[in-house]
């Protein structure tokens, strides 16, 4: 069977995956203390990167394992809200995206689909949890589904049941303030078998395999 | 620049990786108890692969990530000795082989290439490590080549300090006897950066990475 899974979700000793207000400055929304230590991940695995293989890149090597696509919230996308301006704006990658698959991204605003030539499209489509997972699921063909997040949208899914497999990455810091992985959930971890291990970095990586 | 890697390469804590004696019944000579918690590995990525992904499962998918070639010992092919039986004989793994890649078994007796169709193919070679390694390299294509082992040849190519990257884990047992990994290899860690982790299951894993 096909899993939901998300991968590499970095969030903070208090709990937030995300900073409240997300800008073109900041696109985690002046939380990106939590990424500092992860340049050089293998999202790709492991051939072409020129760089010792860490516990915590090797376990970034998940993230593209059998993904057929990816869901998205509309706020890793881009900083709008509301209606789509006539900006041109194509997300934060540029015309290297990592994906190399369909992406939905989940807005209220239709916007006509954007494709590049290394496999990504960008579709923009609206619904409940299981709708989009269903048209995910589709365009996967048999492949796992990755929710990218961010955090709101990753916990609509949670509050769902629709979230097999979890890769979370606690970074030790604290940020006070931002956008929670787990407000109002909670008794999640119940429906979870959650095995932990702290890398040399001082990473602390948890996955999340739901248990039925 | 591609790299020499081995993978999860099981050792006791006594520093044995194999037993001294591999028959068509033992195939690790007597040290079967090594692989006794690794089942349901993820050689070729966490798809396609109906497990939760636990921590040992999601490092041995490094196993098989940007892999060009395998170089492996004679015993990790067959039990046979000196001059091959005309048996027919085409290795442990039946019709359908985990590699998917040129694989160079060495050996001191020479041997027609056996061609598999899942992309495998074994390629009878004697020579010194680095003209194996040389050999291996040229059919990667700019892949990384693998040291499947066992413990034997993966030391002869630590002793010519032919090694970029290992993989080891070590398994809480002892063995008492067996072919060690370490014998004669004083010095070896200093040419290495490890890291370790000890995963829920009680199985430690390191990843050596060469320094220079």
């Amino acid at each position: 069977m096909p899993r939901t899974r998300v991968h590499n979700l970095n969030i903070s000793l208090d709990g937030y995956a995300a900073g409240e207000h997300v800008t073109l400055d900041e696109p985690i929304g002046g939380a990106g203390r939590l990424f500092g230590n992860f340049d050089g991940r293998f999202i790709h695995g492991i051939d072409d990167v020129d760089a010792p293989v860490t516990v915590d890149r090797a376990l970034t090597t998940l993230w593209g394992q059998g993904i057929g696509a990816e869901i998205m919230g509309r706020r890793k996308f881009g900083p709008q809200t509301g209606e789509w301006p006539d900006d041109g704006w194509q997300g934060w990658w540029g015309d290297e995206t990592p994906f190399r698959t369909p992406v939905f991204v989940m807005t209220h605003h239709p916007r006509p689909q954007i494709d590049f030539a290394d496999g990504t499209s960008f579709r923009f489509v609206g619904g409940t949890p299981q709708e989009v997972l269903r048209m995910a699921q589709d365009a996967a063909d048999g492949q796992d589904v990755r929710l990218g997040g961010g955090p709101s949208s990753i916990r609509q899914f949670l509050e769902a049941d629709l979230v097999d497999f979890m890769h979370l990455v606690v970074v030790p810091i604290t940020l006070g303030r931002g956008v929670s992985l787990w407000e109002g959930l909670g008794d999640v971890a119940d429906r979870f078998t959650v095995e932990s291990i702290t890398s040399p970095s001082g990473l602390t990586h948890q996955l999340w395999n739901r248990t039925s």
